[in-house]
This record gives C-alpha cells, structure tokens and sequence, in this order.
C-alpha cells in the first residue's frame, strides 16, 4: 500500500515543544518565530525530517505557517483546512486563523512593532521575505533571518533526509531528450539576461534531466539543486548515494555532479561578479542572499523549466491519454464493486485499499505499474465529505451509511502520467438537496469542459464559469476550479491554474483539473473532477479568432443517480450523454464482464429510464 | 448643443511640429520624449490647453502616448483605437502600435539602451515613472524628468487653461453633506499612518466638496488639487477666478482656500519631516519629488475619497433612478423617431442632433436640465460602427443605410445622476449573421444583469460570463465588459470595473455598466449596453451564502428585430421579457401617444408576432 492510515498528527506534545521553542528565542536574539510548512526545495509534499510545522503542531496539511511569539502562538491555513486543523492541533497552544481572513502578513504586522521575528530563511521564498519585510518594518518590527532553525535544535528524534535512488525517466514518456531541454534552458535563461540560473524545484529538475526520484511521497522527485549557465555545462548537486550506476553514467554525459555540500561554495563562485536568475516565487531567500553577498546580481526571472514543464509535448499527451484509460478502467472497476456493497458495509479506508489496489491491478496488466497514487485518497463519507482535504486515517475512518454521500478524490502515477480524479457516489438513496446540489456542480463543471476560449485567456478567466450555476443558488465553493498536472511528475503544478489566483495564460498543451464542488459543513461533500488537456479547437462558421478548447482525458462515468436533468440544459445533458459514451467505448474492452454490464448500465442517457 | 461634429484632429503640421521637438531634444539634454494623452489630473478629459498629444500627432482619442526619437516616433493605442488612430495621424510621420501587443515599457526597453528619455513628471503617475524608470534603467538607458514641458515652448497658439465657474452640488443629490465626508477622509488618511493626503482626482474634490465644475468637457469637474491633514482644515488650491460668492462663502466654511500657485511652496511646508499619502496610480510623479526633496515621507495610499465615492449612499441612488427615467423616455422616444425615418435618409449627425435635443426636451420637462452629454456620442452606421470610440465628425458622417446596423452608444449629465446607454438598431432588414451576432451579445449582456456573486467577487471574476457565449462561437470583443459610474461626476470611474484587469471588489452600491458587444471590421459592429447597480441579493431557498446581485437602472428597449430567439434559454428570453415589462411600466406615462404605441410594440414579448 502506498496509502498509510496511521494518524500522523499527534498534539500531545505541543504544548511542551512550543516552550522549548520559546526558551530558544532568548538565545537566538528573537521575540517570535515563523514555521512554515515547507522545505528548502518549497515543494507541496516534503521528507519527514522537514515535517517541522506537523512536528510542532500537530497538523498534518499540506500547507499552513505558525507564528510562535512568548505570550500567543496561532497558525494559519486555507479554506481547504479549516475544519481539520481544529481536530490536529492543540486548541490551548495553537489559535487556528483562516489564511482567507488573515494573511501571515496581516497577522505579523499587527504583532510587530517593536518585536524581532526570526525566520529560516531557507524555508521561505524571496518574494516571501520581500513582502514580509517590507510589511514588518514598515509597522516597526525586524525580520531576522535566521542562521540557524531553532526547532532542529530542540528535535530530537529527527529523521534522516531522504536518500532514494532516482532513476532515468526514459525518453519514449518524457517526449524529448534531456539535452534538447537543457539546450533550451540555457536559451532562456541568456535571454533573461543571466549568466546562469538556479534550479531549486525539484520537479524542474526532474523534468529538465529526464530524470525520476523518490524522496518524498506521491510525487517522483529527487531532491537537488542544480546551477545551470547560459553558456556551458550544468552543475547538480546530488548525494551520491541517490545515484545508481545507470543514472551516473547518464548524468555525467549531460552535467557536472557535485555533492550538496559543495553547493553553497559553489553558488558562491558561481556568483561573484554575475547576473544569476532565480525565481522569487519559487526560490529560498537564503539563495538570494548568497548570491547578493558573493558580488553577484540577482535576476528575478520565471524559473527557466516551468513554463516549458507545464506545456506537454505530443509523447507526453500520448502517455497521459494512455495513463487515464488504464486509471478509468481501474476506477470503474472499483465503482462497480462499490455499487455491488451493501449500505453500511463498507469503511472509508476499505474503499480506498480496494481502490488502490484495483490501480496496481490494471497497472500491471497493462504493463505500466502502478508506481505510486498521486497524493493521499480523499476519502470522505457522510460529514468527513465536507473536509475538503480530508485524509482518512485510522482515528477518522467511519462506514459509508445508507443515504449518505461518498466523496472519492484519489490519483495514479505511472511512469507515463499522473492522474486525478474525484467521483462523488450516493450510498442508497441520495435525497433531493443532494440531488440538486451535485447537479449545480456538474453544471459548473461541464462549463469549463466545454469552455472555449481566445489566445492569452488566463486561468482567473475562466474559473467563474465554474460557479455562476452555484452562485446563483446562493452557494459557493472556498477552493479554485482547477490545478495544474504533472507529466508523471507532481500532481499540482503551475504556472497554470483555474482560480480567482490563475493570472497564467492557457496555452496548448497544459494538463489541467476541472473540479467544483460544494460543501455542507457536518453533513456532505460534493466533487467532481475530470482532468482536462488544453488544445487548438476546432473552428465555428462565423468565428473570427482562432480558439483553445478542452479534451477531457479522465474516463469513468459520473454517477447518474446524482443527476436532476431538469436543472440542465439540453447542452448540458448531450455532454454528459457523449461523455459517456465516450468512456463506455474506451474501456468496455479492459473490463470483466460483470464490469462491462455496470458500466453499460452506469452510462446510459441521463434521460434514459 | 453639447457635442460638436468639428474634426478637430488635424495632423497636417505633424512633421513639422515633431521636426520642432527633436530641435529642442539638444537643449533639454535628451534623446527622447515621451508625449502622453493627459494633464497633471490625470483624467479622463482634458482641457485644450493640455491636449499636447494631439497637437503633436493629429489622434484624438481618449488614451494614448507617444514617443519620439530622433529616428523613430510611435503612438500607441489600445484596442478601441486602433482603426481609428491610423486615420488621425500622418503615417509618413508617426508609427501607429497596439498597446495591446507593445506595452510602453515593451518599446521603451527595445529603445533605450544608452539613450536619456525626457518625460513632464506633471503628466506621468508615480506608479507609471517607478514601472518606466525600472524597464529603461534595466535595459541602460535613462529617464529623465524634465523641468519644462518642451511642447510649451513650441505650441505658440495653446489655449489659455480653462477657468469655469464652479456650483455647490446640493445635498439633495449628493446625499451627504461634505463635512462629513471630508471627516471620513480625515479618517482614513489618519488610518493609513499619513499626516496628511494628496486629493488629486478632480472628480474627488468635487465629490468631497460637493461641487460640480466645467472646466473639462462633459464631466463636471473642477479642476484643483487639494491638501487633506489627517487632523484639521483641508486646503483646496483653485483660481479664484472659477469662484462666485455663494460657493467662496461655502468652501470658506469647509476649507481654507488657496492660489494654485501657492500649492508646490504649501506642500513643501505641508511634507518638511511629515508622512503625505498619495495615490501612486492618480497622482503625478511630480508630487512624490516635490514630497521627498522636502523631507516629507511618501505613504502608497489609494485615493481616499476613490471608495466611498464608488460606493453610491441612499440618495445619490435615488438620484440615479429618477435620472435614468427621464433619460430612458428621451432616448426610446428618439429611437421611435428614428423607426419612422426611412432607411437612408438620415445621417449619424442628424441622429446625435436629434438625440441630444430629445434629452434636452425631457430634462427640461421634468425640472431636471440637460446639463451636458456624458461622453460624445458614439454614432456608428455600416462600417463606422466596428470603430470601437468611433466620434462622428463632419469628414466621417455617413447615411445611416438600408441593411445596416446603426450603433447609438451616448450618456447625459443630469444634476442626479449620470447616464450612459448603448443601443444597437438595424435600418431595414438585419442579415441573418447580424441577427446571431446581436443575439450572442445580448447573451453575454443578460448573463452579467442576472448574475449573483459572493462577497469578495471582483469584477474580473463576471468580465468571462459576459464572454463565453461568443468564445463558443469563436468571437469575442477588444474591451472590458463593464465600467464604473460616477454620480453627476465622470461617466468612467474607479476603482470598480468588469474586466481582464478589474481587481477592486465589487461592493453594493456601486455603478457598472454591462456592455458587450461585438465588432466586424468594414462592416457593422454591435453593442448593448445598460448600467447596473449592485445590492445585497434576495436569499434563494437552500443559498447559504449572502450573495450580491445587480439592479438594472436603464431603461429602454433592446431591438427585438435583433433577437434570434433559438439561440436563447427560457430564462434568457424571460429576462428580456421581463425587462420589456419594466421598461414599458416605467415610461409610457412619460411619453406621448405616438411614441406609447411603439413603446409598446417595442416591448412586446420576444416570442410574439
């Protein structure tokens, strides 16, 4: 099992580490101190030796900050855990603030005047900091980067760094060659006027050198640093012991490999005199400081590999569209065992052990393993559907009850895509609220589905075509409409994204999720998530401007008995209608027989009897 | 008349004037300048004494800049004026751009590198100068603020600057009185940690005060800077010659009052070792020198009256609906004298001739006045009506013909409010693409009436519902889909708007207009256009959010000649159907015999005979 159900979070602790944490202050010559959840690398999922908010606090998100000053500690997360956060942290230690209503900014500037806040500065980004100084000076406070965590000072028992050996990501899924990439990196990154560029997400570097690791869970990445010029040979800075023979031979041809510890003095040489490129979003302000000290020139640019990254190439499309048959023939698979459990029978985490192993079955039978899922299954029946980034664990789990909904947002990797995909199930007989609510979402679904849209259109214009169905119901949802995806690589990747926050532009080629939703706190969770490709669309008679359009690419049906077709448009119902029989026609053939008569059944006409 | 039909645009000394300009390069030490379309207000008028732009280049238009070398001279315009700029200048002389496609910054970068670029400080905002400064500094060149604009030095017939008379705008229709907004303001200075602010938007000096000025046309603005303290009386620095007795004594007990020549030594004093807010967006650069060479602190602050001046009190929306009653008889009995033209036999003029004097006619009636146009009518038959601000001149007047679209886009200035209304009619029988085209239009326009949006939805997340049904049929149009409102004040106002670039949160009580439309170039263009005003929304059964939605406040009828009605919903057609209702309630009592039976049949439903 790739899924682990034990409860991580553990509060018990807090009260005592947040003392000690505060008895460093004195030492460190600081008045407060900010936790991000974050490593150096600033990616979503991190090692357990870097675990320092969950370490502190109990929470176990995937994204939150505390900020610990001697007499008041809170921590701030997003819409997504809000809920959760109150059940994983101690309430006496810790006050729970909405990220939403106040920013960590917000929050530092009213407790700064006069204060000195500590911070680690290989835990925060460079724009990060920027704001955050500018924020806590200009209220009269200090932001003080710190040369040292005071929390691995007082963590005990921490564990190791990850050391997993990564692997060469063959070029038959990765669509182009490493050297062609670097090629072009090298291009931009000239263009931008630098005389080298950092490369400090991971993913980039996976990407960049068609490579593949596994040093953090669900997403295939090697944590490195690289250093790449414009002109001249790459440098990455790797621990030897991630690397095979294979993997070094095929490195050595493309780079020059350092050891971690070699990457400081060398950024340091690298830099003096120099223009280096380093993305402010992305990129730990420890490295600009390393740069600005070392005589170098800091040039805010886009990490060189993101956009490139996000913008899939023909073999990677013909790989996820592989990806996604197998995935939606194992995730129908597993509908139609559901859908043959009697109400009250089943758990969340049988479902999702079921799930996951229907994954690893197809995989192999289609010769492509199931390498890992994507990130931890949301597996939320009842009221726990309503926690929108609900991870079921062993303290949590709870029977799937008759007339309850059962929401199931869960992912694949194989090494020839990453999946995504979230089905919302009736247990029983839905009711009529359930029934109109997981109609309105469908809607704001299908119109992003069937968008279609001009060159420079950006991710914020198209979200609200997701809700308008929800908002004219009085109902919203506190999470964006869709997330970027990986090409086996993370399963949330930017720049691309459709929310309130996506000021990229869509181009042909981005991997993109399609999932409203809404949710009725201590009652029921309603999603539905297809991924969906950018493409050239087909031209309209009449139509001046040459359009985007949609492919779905997630195939397994949408529950039907959730579905009030008097709320949908003709439009609306043909989609669903050719959806299905699109997924009837791809995965009939991959499917047993008692499977193929539930799909039969699962995708007949919405008006059909 | 208000709107004068003389083609003031005249670019036959424009190679001699720019000849004259780079003489004067050496003098000034520079190898550039760059020539804006605006004063030291930075409004959307101005007066001629600071129509600098088009004296040097012959465009008249609303929006653009210049930038001559000693080689090279460009305009750039944006979208709307795109056609309409290459008519208006001397192409052997100036070098038309897309703002769209080449930003200011994009051609000043490609220009730069060892180039010193002069520009008049009184004529560039704070934010403009830091973007500009940064590019041109970055790419080697330098900007270089000038002490004397060099076009005055030149310009040997410039108009004297205007000195109108300025009035007391009664409470009546302000709503408030202004002692206690300016003690609001005094507030929020005080809140964003200022000693004082800058008010450099006439438009807010005249909502502040309440008064109403004539120095620019069709907006009644006063044109003035003033000085608020965070604590105490504010200044307003205004020729005394724009002042009568009444309004002397009544400022006199508001304010203290001063030359604007005293201005530049009272806000040195007012800066030496104080904090003075200023809007880095509306305020000239040259305000921020003036500030920090005194040894005054700059504070980044919106304008502090922007706000509450776009959020409309009780009787300023009062105000609003009497004035679009009255303007909605004026205009819908124009438009049944127009159906009794026959095609061809009328000209764009004869019809603005027309309109503004059936405005005058029912202002007069109902004891409110016809105290200017809002904009200069935008008249466009045939092809006239793809030129997005296309202003009908002597040269350009066409017969409105048999088979075309006439496009009527015009607003007023009445004491209670401001009016701004488009209507698209055809002259004889549409085509049938017309038909189409007008109907995708007219969706986009109800999609953004009928919609309802939780707090904190900013005006970019409506601008794609207006959108989306001509993105299916692969059109789309070059403009925002909405703009803010003032009340007797400017026809555009902020911070609100429906657009790729509106971030300002849409609060109830602010004015938008809803007007998309859609352009054939050499051909027709159409376009539909109310204005909306925002409240809280009734609850829906089952909504559990609080939701705002939009009043629509103009009313007149939208050509059901132009109606497909199978491309409509039911909830489409019923929007009409209902609108058509309010429409006819609202003003047949207004309107004589003749002009009520068309009224009625203009109103009749979409699906009737």
């Amino acid at each position: 099992m790739f899924q682990n159900f034990d409860q991580t979070a553990d509060f018990s602790r807090s009260a005592e580490r947040v003392r000690r944490l505060r008895a460093a202050f004195a030492e460190s010559g600081i008045d407060g101190f900010i936790v991000p959840r974050a490593d150096e690398y600033q990616g979503e999922y991190i090692p357990p030796s870097a675990a320092r908010l969950e370490w502190l606090t109990g929470f176990s998100g995937s994204a939150g900050v505390a900020a610990v000053f001697a007499d008041r500690a809170v921590i701030l997360v997003d819409g997504r855990y809000t809920l959760q956060v109150r059940s994983e942290i101690d309430l006496a230690v810790f006050e729970p603030l909405s990220s939403g209503e106040t920013s960590l900014a917000d929050f530092l500037k009213a407790a700064a005047p006069g204060k000195r806040i500590g911070y680690d500065p290989w835990l925060h980004t460079v724009s990060e900091i920027r704001t955050l100084t500018d924020v806590i000076e200009a209220a009269g406070g200090h932001l003080v980067a710190l040369p040292a965590n005071p929390i691995d000072r007082i963590w005990n028992d921490r564990p190791a760094p990850p050391k997993a050996r990564a692997v060469v990501h063959p070029e038959r899924f990765a669509g182009r060659p490493a050297t062609e990439k670097l090629s072009d990196l090298a291009g931009r990154i000239g263009e931008a006027k630098a005389d080298a560029a950092l490369l400090t997400d991971p993913a980039s570097i996976a990407w960049a050198f068609n490579l593949r690791g596994a040093d953090v869970p669900h997403t295939p990445l090697m944590l490195a640093f690289a250093i790449l010029p414009a002109d001249g040979r790459p440098t990455l800075f790797v621990d030897p012991d991630k690397l095979g023979a294979e993997i070094r031979a095929y490195l050595a041809a493309l780079c020059a490999l350092a050891l971690p510890e070699d990457f400081e003095p060398a950024l340091k040489r690298e830099a003096a005199g120099r223009a280096i490129g380093l993305d402010p979003q992305l990129g730990a302000a420890r490295l600009a400081t390393i740069v600005e000290a070392a005589g170098g020139t800091l040039v805010d640019m886009p990490d060189p590999a993101r956009l490139p990254r996000a913008i899939k190439n023909a073999g990677e499309i013909a790989g996820s569209r592989a990806a996604h048959r197998r995935d939606g023939a194992a995730v129908s698979s597993f509908l139609a065992w559901l859908d043959r459990q009697p109400p009250g029978s089943l758990t969340e985490i049988a479902a999702v052990e079921r799930l996951e192993a229907s994954r690893a079955e197809y995989g192999e039978r289609d010769g492509s393993p199931l390498k890992d899922i994507s990130f931890d299954t949301i597996a939320g029946s009842g009221p726990n559907g309503a926690i929108v980034h609900y991870r079921v664990n062993r303290g949590s789990d709870r029977l799937l009850g008759e007339g309850e909904l059962f929401l199931l947002d869960s992912g694949a990797q194989y090494e020839d895509g990453t999946t995504d995909i979230t089905r919302t199930i009736p247990i029983g007989q839905p009711s009529a609220e359930m029934r109109e609510k997981f109609t309105l979402v469908l809607k704001g679904m299908i119109a992003i589905a069937t968008a279609r849209f001009p060159k420079g259109t950006r991710g914020v214009d198209l979200d609200p075509l997701a809700r308008i169905a929800l908002w004219k119901a009085g109902c919203d949802y506190a999470h964006g409409t869709g997330h970027g995806v990986g090409s086996y690589l993370a399963v949330h990747e930017g720049p691309q994204s459709i929310s309130r926050r996506g000021m990229a532009v869509l181009e042909a080629g981005m991997i993109l999720s399609d999932e409203p939703g809404y949710y009725r706190e201590g009652a029921y969770g309603i999603r539905i998530e297809n991924l969906i490709l950018i493409e050239p669309a087909t031209a309209v008679a009449g139509g001046d401007l040459p359009m985007h359009s949609f492919e779905t690419l997630t195939l397994a049906p949408i529950d039907r008995r959730l579905i009030e077709p008097m709320l949908m448009s003709r439009e609306e119902i043909d989609w669903v209608d050719t959806y299905h029989a699109t997924v009837r026609a791809a995965l009939t053939a991959l499917l047993p027989a008692a499977d193929q008569d539930w799909l039969e059944a699962a995708t007949r006409p919405v008006d059909a009897a």
